[in-house]
């Protein structure tokens, strides 16, 4: 039977760590840099990706530019949520933030053209925090996130500027057979829009026009022209209790 | 750029695992106090909390009711959930009860002012459970949760004695604007409540009387009386299948 | 006060990790044989399960079948998930193979009587991937579930072949009294039926029948011919926004 490398799960597990460590606290940036470029070179040799000592110099050129938008995430996050106290718990406890924050980094070795690894980072954090964003998909600034769990962002999803989205909310595809892998499977999210929770919003071609809001646990599989209210209905019903909800 | 002590959240991960092991297990706790009181003690002063020595100590003589509580809990869960077969199987394997374990903890530090601390403890369960409680809601006693994934309980909610929740619950508010933080944001749940999967309850004035039942999938943003049951009547079309689901 | 050993969720943690990577991996296999007996007669000693070594034994004989069941389903994700690039990739980064798997090697602790062991070890890859499988299921080959994250299958679910389920979906109980633990709880989900995203079907009486589609959201009590389409109508209101969504 043939053998995969599946404990290099625990190793991109450390790295994504170490890296996010790095990227917000200078000490560990300096304690932690030549460990990270090791392991960086292990996982890309492992997974077989050539020239791993470019895309890594590359990829660290990045990070101060990287560290810059997620600052302005973190401000986002601070603004929207009631609940925070401080910017740094933002940075110490929110876990969107610490999902926006792998995200940006995946997406930057994503559009090196790296793929397994981004997608181990992206496993990683929706383990921690059942927000699943694929490194493919494209999210502009102020991205802001609340709790988070089941949030799903599909790979050829685009997510503009100022963008809220709550737990549960799915950004997904039709489903589609293999050959259309390629094309744009999941939907466009115009910039200031709001998605409560648990909306589902389907389909490559759909457009959530700017600063629209999308009410929570609506079913989307159309556009919708800018300055939207989208709301469901839900009738409920009641009534002094019986016996169960049968 | 400013750094932040994110890496804290590594020992924060452990403080909490082992303060969980302490309270169930008496060797654990013999092994591990002075452990437990040095990290805590760590963990204050880089969160610049003054104090520190006295909130433990003060927080370490409420660990023993704290303890009689989750027992309370654990005879909830083992009444309440017909797959558990025997008692320990909750304190071993059941994510609810961790989940609410760690709540209880990190409501007795929240109490004492502490904050950025508990908020890191509920997002690292939040992380195993996908149970998302934040330390400054009230719960009371015999509580129950099932499954869990996808809870979210905000800051100022109030949950009365026995009540049931199951996955995919919020007790969340409705947006209001940063001003209005320190308002109660969340709903008061009474005794003997149950709430049904993905239920989503909004509103800080919003009361749900004693003895009532949510149905799965309510969306609530009104007060309901004691007694009530709640039910949302979803019209599902079933024919032969054709060519796909748009 | 009763002392529980809940520290051994630390070592189910370590040993079902280490389970996953020797099945997949020779190597780790070669490497950590020695460790998974060890530490399986030290926890099964610990939970006081008699004749450990003799369930050992058995358990490892029914191991390379696992693993070519896993084949298959691995096999099946490759074929459905049009975001998939490699099938290495879903042994390294799919959170619904790993709970699969994790599911499969739980099942044949559970078919041998060994209860609280597999049931940490479904909690450890439920805190992982937010999906909740319990041991107890009954599942047939080239199962496919995409994203995960809050789903549920209940103790006495049985799915057979080709079947797909998307993320959020509940395979649960009506609620019943604790003398009905023993009965099916739990529905029946025949060959090549596609659940999508948050659709609930509980009841133990229940049959989806096969080659059916369950539309998203919907909640089903009753059984379904095969080859049957059910979906639920959501009605939408798209309108100019004005002020907030209440």
């Amino acid at each position: 039977m043939k053998s995969y490398n599946v404990c290099l799960k625990d190793t991109v597990k450390k790295f994504t760590k170490r890296l996010f460590y790095a990227l917000f606290d200078s000490e560990q940036e300096e304690a932690y840099g030549e460990y990270l470029e090791k392991t960086f070179l292990k996982i890309t040799s492992k997974l077989d990706i050539d020239n791993g000592k470019a895309i890594w110099e590359s990829f660290k050129s990045e990070l101060p530019e990287i560290r810059k938008i997620l600052d302005l995430d973190a401000i986002a996050f601070e603004n929207n949520d009631p609940a925070s106290h401080c910017l740094d718990e933002i940075y110490m406890a929110y876990p969107g933030f610490h999902a926006i924050s792998i995200y940006r980094l995946s997406h930057a070795l994503y559009k090196r053209d790296v793929y397994i690894l981004p997608r181990m980072m992206s496993e990683y954090i929706h383990g921690i925090t059942g927000i699943d964003i694929h490194p493919g998909a494209t999210i502009g600034e102020s991205f802001y996130i609340d709790h988070g769990t089941g949030i799903v962002i599909g790979e050829s999803s685009i997510i503009k500027s100022n963008v809220k989205i709550y737990q549960g909310v799915t950004l997904g595809g039709i489903q589609v057979s293999k050959d259309l892998a390629s094309t744009k499977r999941h939907p466009t999210i115009d910039d200031n829009v709001t998605i409560y929770a648990n909306a589902t919003i389907l389909g490559g071609d759909i457009v959530i026009g700017k600063d629209s809001i999308i009410g929570a646990n609506v079913w989307i599989t159309q556009s919708v022209p800018e300055n939207s209210l989208v709301t469901y209905q839900t009738e409920i019903k009641i009534r002094p209790k019986k016996n169960g909800i049968r």
